[in-house]
């Protein structure tokens, strides 16, 4: 029996199995708004300052700073500046009504705020001759310079950058319509198993309902890879060979991932491990629990993944390996926030394995463990919103003790 | 002038405006992997108990635990129990190799783990009369119980739950194939102003891309929100209004909620105070920077949010009310995750004012401030990952303080 691979040799195993097949993806380009949750294929450089010109950050006047002395000036009112027109250049002793945005007009090198002024309201667009007492002000107040958030050249997003809301509004606000994208990662998902029924069907007994299907493919999509789903395969090796070779050596555009789940461990019907022999996957224990049994290899030149058949444990794979080695060799998804929290109950956790439990991590920092240990309780995965790391070396934590949570 | 409004009470308005909104909204049946993101409409207790049946959880040798004393025995070999299979009863003297997740024969109490065995592996399956050394064990162990995940007839899970992969997962192994969730959410989103123009058009002086548009909306599809947009409003009321009125009144399916930006603030030039009078909208301001001046109320009926025109003051504006509302109201989108974190530079904030600043809390809780107070400044809103939450009356922060930020 070999010896169990640590959690993090093998999810550097999953980086290095990945690394080439996402170094082969190419560029797609998409609208900004399709882009949400791709990651950036270049490193892109700002074609125009923002602000693309000098503007008021108030509502109030714009003035030359030098024709207020210490002790304030009234000076004439000039025409008033709109967000979006171009002003006349500001004459010695005037002052400019402004709105937040405007251009500061040539000439005006500050703004007073409507608020400090007297009187403290702007002058009807039909008066005539108005004037307005303003407080002296530093040169530069009020006023968003060009290119004060980033001059036209200067990098404002780097190759790589996952894209969200604030990514694409700079893209937006650049002027941009569209994006250079990686393709999207496509992963093939079968589950297996004799005992495994799709829901909808007759249970009949010794059955039960495949869960993995939905958790993963869920899971996937949530985290922006593109999943093809096969229906179950049953513990025939043939005809689970049949659909692997069918979306790899005989696809048209063979699929970048395949992940299986169930038939890997060690009991006297595992189809997956049947499947692949002859080819160069591995099946080996990992120090986890649950989660343990892991295949990790490629078929036809395709990454393969192998998960084990309980859906907890599936969860905990995609999590703990698949996941994160995307985070980190392709872009996205985002990594999972890491977070400590205090344990509400001790617990205990088997000696030479890290253990990941399910728990609720709550606003006050209190973790509530939710279910036990078993890889096939599903009702409590679906109260948790917490994954909980308890390495390998620690088998016991006393109530209030500080743990490793990922937030799912 | 009004005083400002908290944001506390200011995002209870939005709460209360939401509300009748919300409970008007009906329920859809969808496939499980569409209602991914979306709320659970009804209560949902278990059709079929999980597990549905007693079952191994190793792979093992299947005994009644009275056939074996304290000092172990020799029982024979039964037929072995796959996954999937209806077992026959275990007759006393037997020991049945069973595999994980298969059925737990009649007459059988408990799993002894192949490990533990003598011989450690199963007997090839055309070998006769083979018997086995096992150690004694108590009744139970390794058997996962019918229902000691959830029992027939339990709640599953309660209407209003956030139907993410567990949850749907859950429902899978259920045997269900679809659910009923909450009718989605339309929100007309309307950006305004004479300066705007939209990307990809040419920039003359004066004018800034829109990038309110791509960043609301970005945000929003986030949030699991259906977005209907129109194009630029100018600063003429009329265009706004016939945009409004087509949305609402004139539609066969008025949208659910409204949101503008710009044209809130008491400049001159504020199309959206302007389009609204004659409507119980109220403008108002709230004691927040940024995002202090806001529209709120109905337009035909339909819940009015206005925002102001900058683009961090207008996401401040989303993440601050509408999001929350949101989550409170109808039960979708997930809070935003609130932590703790310490500054790495001191700052200031006005007094009087909740401030909402930009920052990037790294692994080590370390929160870095990303870019001033402006609320023009886009591209330090691309690097931030947290909104940074400065109470009213906090003036002033030392360096290593900690502050509550939201993760975005």
């Amino acid at each position: 029996m070999s010896v169990p691979r640590s959690v993090a040799a093998h999810r550097q195993a999953v980086v290095e199995l990945l690394t080439t097949a996402m170094a082969a993806k190419g560029t797609v380009h998409l609208p900004l708004l399709e882009a949400l949750g791709r990651v950036l294929a270049v490193d892109l450089d700002a074609p125009v300052s923002l602000p693309p010109f000098a503007n008021s950050q108030m509502d109030g006047f714009a003035v030359r700073s030098a024709d207020i002395p210490d002790a304030g000036a009234e000076l004439r009112v000039a025409a008033p500046v709109a967000a979006g027109s171009l002003p006349a250049e500001l004459k010695a002793g005037f002052a400019a009504p402004i709105m937040t945005g405007a251009m500061i007009p040539e000439g005006a090198d500050a703004v007073v705020p409507i608020e400090k002024a007297t009187p403290d309201s702007f002058p009807a667009a039909t008066a005539r001759d108005a004037v307005v007492d303003l407080p002296a002000v530093a040169p530069g107040t009020y006023v968003r310079n060009r290119g004060s958030d980033i001059e036209e050249g200067v990098r404002a997003l780097a190759a790589g950058t996952l894209l969200g809301p604030a990514q694409l509004g700079l893209l937006a606000a650049l002027g941009l319509t569209d994006v250079a994208v990686r393709e999207s990662i496509r992963v093939l998902l079968v589950t297996t198993g004799d005992e495994v029924v799709e829901p909808g069907h007759e249970l009949t007994p010794g059955k039960i309902y495949d869960s993995n299907g939905t958790l993963l493919e869920a899971s996937m999509r949530q985290a922006g890879l593109d999943v093809l789903r096969t229906g179950i395969s049953d513990d025939d090796p043939a005809s689970l060979l049949e659909v692997l070779h069918r979306y790899t050596r005989d696809a048209e555009s063979p699929v970048d991932v395949i992940v299986t789940t169930g038939g890997v461990s060690k009991g006297a019907y595992e189809v997956v491990r049947q499947a692949m022999s002859g080819h160069p996957v591995d099946f080996l224990p990992v120090a986890m629990q649950p989660g343990g049994p892991q295949g990790l290899g490629t078929f036809n030149d395709v990454p393969f993944l192998g998960f084990p058949g309980n859906p907890v444990s599936c969860l905990v794979s995609f999590e703990m390996f698949l996941r994160p080695a995307l985070s980190q060799v392709y872009g996205a998804p985002a990594p999972r926030p890491i977070h400590t929290a205090r344990l509400d109950e001790p617990l205990t956790s088997p000696d030479g394995k890290h253990q990941v439990r399910r728990g609720s991590l709550g606003v006050d920092g209190i973790l509530r463990m939710e279910g036990g240990a078993g890889s096939h309780l599903v009702h409590a995965l679906a109260r948790a919103n917490a994954l909980v790391q308890i390495p390998s070396g620690v088998t016991e934590l006393a109530g209030g003790a500080e743990v490793e949570v990922w937030m799912l």
